[in-house]
């Protein structure tokens, strides 16, 4: 065996795979696609050949997200996940020694792919508490590495912080390449922003769509960004399946509009309760999750919420969330049965208000 | 926009997006999936949640590989088609510097994979006239670059040619990490070789399964390899429908069997039809494809051929192919429709055969 000697020293991605009555671990949403889309989906499905490779240019599907998003179809890539376009991206603009400033801690897999591409990682370490990504501490790394390019999350994952506002043009303004992962975007209801020949966005059908299992995302950028990253991304890696599935979605825009609008609402709901739980801090949240730092050790918090039934996911490993907890937004049944365990498990007597009530922020004793 | 310097430089994949009557351009499988196994699978897709990741580990699919192959889930990977696992696997294995050695003509995205990992790419390049891959002048460069990689596709797109008998072993015995491409290989009736420190092998569902469309490929080798690749490999490849076709196809393995049998058998007729067509050379092919060099250009072959409604590859741009066209090997009636265009544009006058019957070889002017 030959393996390069950094991906020998590499961890790999891993998660701990445990079934529970409440998953609310991956930022899933709770709502399922619905049963007559599904049906139209596999309909359309069954009619076509399946020995015939996909379109190659996926013609169909980027056509419909540059209309849905007021783009030409040269604007927009697609992909097996963001997650491919990502790897894509980063293969077309971080070579051996590319500096790469992102916050830290985000979704590792940002700091896994520049480290393959033989980049130079510069993280840029912040605490979750504001709610802040740290633009500031960004901008001067961007001056003292020439030709960083930049990686930012916005809403953060595994924080829920996002970028002070106006601070994707500051980014912009000094010359550095952006590649904004906006996963979570939907749920802050901010823009997709303009074209910007520096700026590569990406975005997901898996979160606020509700389409974790099919596996579909798409980046937005300048015709000659796409035709670059193209070059580096593997071609056919949109099945047929996946295809029709984003398309139907893109017809029916109001399944996404009403997902986000639940979420948000539970969000509020979630939030406010768990800042009536003393023995935790919450940070604050424009994503579909919440993450908080527990007084007792979160693996205990864990453990005890697990064996009531509720999967969270322990995000202790990131560097500044010692004893942090995420929590996805789920269904208001699931949120109730989180918050009550969680009131068991910390100790906290609040009283548990109706599904859909907003908890009252008084009588916190923190 | 500040792109890598040797991704600029790099040419895109591209394929000339053209619509035919009789489709022979990308080794695809002629026949479907049965309808009764493409509902099989929508069934069990539309009972699965659409709004919950796939499987972090996929572990029922890489079970019933193993079972089907005599191996334990350890030594497979899954991805999002054989060229997700290959790009996994050059990145694991090829560093910046690392020579990688490989037959030429061959698949592109061997070569394209190696640059963007910053390898040497160290190409051996054969005539495709013997249907022999190069292996004495591979074992050679072998010597000659120490601590190269090696990746070779038996059968070999877009030759059709094969590696001589022994000719893995003697390529592992080296001790070079061999990437070894079985895309073709249902195609050769050769067997999947046993698993091996050094070697990595890549199958796919879209050729002798007929699964194109769908995107599925696997990889086989020490668990210790597979461990290393799957730190490179981006998680949650497959989706959920992916997986559900790939499970079902491996419980009715006859399908892919009766497909190998109808595809050999055509194979056979057509092959020996093209032999005697005067003014063109015919390669041994192995494959679901055929090779062959026209007298007259063969662009101009390729036009009056899609002027019939029939759509072959133009594969003259790769090295040592000048004036060569690749055909797949197709339905009876399609195979049919392509000999007689075939007859017709070069002026050969021969007799048409009935579909199934095999052409005699005699009457050959050349």
């Amino acid at each position: 065996m030959s393996v390069r000697s950094d991906v020998a020293r590499m961890t790999a991605y891993t998660l701990e795979l445990r079934a529970a009555e409440v998953k609310l671990n991956q930022n899933e949403s709770p709502f399922d696609f619905p049963p007559e889309l599904k049906q139209q989906v596999l309909d359309r499905v069954a009619k076509r050949p399946w020995n015939i490779y996909p379109d190659f240019e996926s013609i169909s599907l980027r056509t419909a997200l540059a209309n849905a998003y007021g783009f030409e179809p040269d604007n927009i890539l697609v992909g097996n996940g963001s997650n491919e376009l990502l790897a894509a991206a980063i293969g077309a603009f971080v070579g051996p020694g590319t500096p790469v400033v992102f916050p830290r801690p985000t979704f590792t897999l940002y700091e896994k792919l520049v480290t393959i591409a033989g980049g130079l990682p510069v993280p840029i370490e912040f605490d979750p508490d504001s709610g802040l990504l740290p633009l500031d501490a960004m901008l001067n790394a961007i001056s003292d590495y020439p030709g960083a390019i930049v990686i930012v999350c916005s809403p953060n994952n595994p924080t829920g912080g996002v970028l002070p506002r106006g601070g994707l043009e500051k980014l912009l303004s000094t010359g550095a390449t952006v590649l904004f992962d906006r996963a979570y975007g939907d749920f802050a209801d901010d823009q997709l922003p303009p074209l910007d020949d520096r700026l590569v966005t990406f975005s997901t059908f898996s979160k606020a769509w509700g389409l974790a299992a099919l596996r579909v995302g798409w980046l937005a950028s300048t015709a000659a960004n796409c035709r670059e990253i193209r070059k580096v991304k593997l071609p056919y890696s949109l099945n047929i399946i996946s295809e029709a599935i984003a398309e139907i979605a893109l017809e029916n825009r109001d399944v996404r509009d009403r997902n986000v609008t639940r979420i948000a609402g539970e969000r509020q709901r979630v939030t406010a309760a768990l800042r009536d739980v003393a023995s935790i801090t919450v940070f604050p949240t424009s994503a579909n999750f919440v993450t908080f730092r527990t007084a007792r050790p979160c693996k205990e918090v864990f453990e005890e919420l697990y064996a009531r039934g509720i999967l969270v996911r322990d995000v202790s490993a990131y560097p500044r969330l010692a004893n942090c907890l995420r929590v996805s937004i789920g269904s208001a049944a699931q949120n109730d049965r989180f918050l009550e365990a969680l009131r068991a498990v910390t100790g906290d007597q609040l009283p548990v208000t109706a599904s859909g009530d907003r908890q009252p922020a008084t009588g916190n004793p923190s």
